[in-house]
């Protein structure tokens, strides 16, 4: 297929190229009407991000910053690998900063971007709790994925709470009636919202909950520890906060001789690839899409270069991936 | 401590700022012992890589692309994050690029780099085989970490013989004698070289190995499977070419009621703390010190700025991390 251009943009509005390029630019004295006409065009074209990047951010460094607290670990990576896919290979470059939660460290790359003049942040990092707002430039855009600002700002999370109500859904569809759910620490804003997705989800199929949920760590050593805690009250199916939990349940499930998922069903969160396949039997996993995190984030972000001003939380739905643990 | 300055480096060689700084640089016309005087002099009084960098770069673009073909892997993200750091924060900005082993996208980055004339490029993948060379400027060095260019070039790898040599070592020392190796495929250069320095650190000891290396997959099944058809062989300790590789062995050791580390010591390698740390019991494993690796490709890369002319391989020595695995 042919790619569309700004012109074909322009032809489908009934407007000139350069009308096409100020209203898509967020630019220049343009009625209202004129501006959305030209918007729609370009969404029923399927002008694509790429393209729009490119009309966006004429005149500019071309060149966006991105923020992580996470030393690019487990969770940035993803949000970032998406974003740098919807900046497009080589067209808008990347500096990565790694501010190891290091206060001074974030204010130095701070300073050195905007000296750089980036045409916009990212901001990521491990944990979904509000965090200071980043000391940048009022003039420079900044978007928030996987982390949210204290007070405004816009940012893209993954949907935590969605996710432990899938899980649930997903194990009352499977027949199963005794659920229950061992989780990370409850100071993890992540672990509550799991949790009470999960219960809301029983609650709503009037399933009781096998016992309140267990917040522990995020550790195997955990899962194996509360598994063994919860045996008594024999449930058929154990919802896990993440992966490595569902791998220690898994361990106390196999050394006292029940099977998976005949006698109890588990699911898993995170849909981390070596501990969820690597596991015996492979585990169901919610999956937090956080590839979608970065790219709904960098979207955001060049529609805010473009001059669109960004408010509030974009949640993205997670997915729940079924393999032979809760039976597949 | 005060931080050390050109200033000195010239008072201690017995040189004008001018001369000190042209010898660090590389550049203008100077007599080769005068070079190495000050060279010698900046050695001596630790005139660190930060600053030494601050001199070299004069009227440089302070950029540096990071090229991997691994998506910031497992292996590219200790790499990158120890170049970081060697690079200094904020003082020399890091442009990352994911090429996800596509050439054209590779060609694309390589082309943005150029035109943002970064002063050096750091490539780095997940395997350390011999790559084809990237196609850049030649007046742009190119330093390789954690793989090789085909031909001609500077690299910086680790130490993958070294590895499976100490864990040879440390298994005869805590007295077994009936050591066998289970490991990945052996088309992989450090599968080989892995199995070639632990089968030589047994036979330097006079210790036989329990049946040849056993190539396989990089994965928790091929452990299991592994360690069944060893069963019989009666192994008293079993080096993994990978901690997943490990934690399947582990698995079928406990199914079949042997103990770890009493009737069979186990290592792993790669010392990835998720794998290494959850299992049951915590995995001895070679680490291959990849943030090492990282900054002394970033150190390579800043001589090669700076005008030295970088050729052939550094390898980084690995190091065992004891755990109850094998006795800690």
């Amino acid at each position: 297929m042919r790619r569309v251009t700004i012109k074909d943009v322009a032809a489908a509005a009934g407007v000139s190229i350069g009308t096409a390029s100020k209203a898509l630019n967020g630019q220049g004295k343009l009625r209202a009407e004129t501006r959305d006409r030209v918007a729609q065009a370009a969404e029923r074209l399927g002008f694509a991000p790429n393209t729009l990047a490119q009309a966006l951010l004429a005149g500019r460094s071309y060149t966006v910053g991105l923020i992580t607290t996470d030393s690019f670990g487990r969770f940035s990576i993803p949000v970032m690998l998406g974003a740098e896919d919807a900046l497009g290979t080589g067209l808008i470059s990347v500096f990565m900063c790694d501010t190891r939660d290091d206060p001074d460290r974030e204010r130095r790359y701070i300073e050195m971007l905007t000296a750089r003049r980036v045409d916009g942040l990212i901001v990521t990092g491990r944990r979904i709790e509000p965090r200071p707002a980043v000391q940048a430039d009022p003039n420079i855009p900044v978007v928030y994925a996987m982390t949210q600002p204290d007070g405004e700002g816009a940012a893209v999370l993954p949907d935590d709470q969605g996710g432990g109500r899938i899980a649930a859904e997903h194990l009352i569809a499977i027949g199963r009636r005794r659920v229950a759910h061992i989780t990370g620490p409850e100071r993890f804003l992540a672990a509550r919202l799991r949790a009470r997705g999960f219960q809301a989800a029983l609650g709503a199929a009037g399933v009781e909950s096998c016992g309140a949920a267990r917040f522990g760590e995020w550790s195997e050593r955990w899962g194996r520890e509360a598994a063994g805690q919860l045996l008594a009250d024999r449930p058929d199916a154990i919802f896990c906060g993440n992966d490595q939990i569902a791998r220690g349940v898994a361990d106390t499930l196999r050394a006292v001789g029940r099977r998976i998922p005949e006698d109890v069903a588990l699911v898993g969160f995170d849909n981390w690839a070596p501990m969820a396949l690597g596991a015996l039997p492979p585990l169901s996993s919610v999956d937090m899409r956080l590839e979608e995190v970065g790219r709904v984030a960098a979207e955001h972000l060049l529609a805010a270069i473009g001059g669109e001003r960004l408010r509030g939380v974009h949640k993205v739905p997670s997915q729940l991936v079924v393999r032979e643990s809760s039976g597949g």
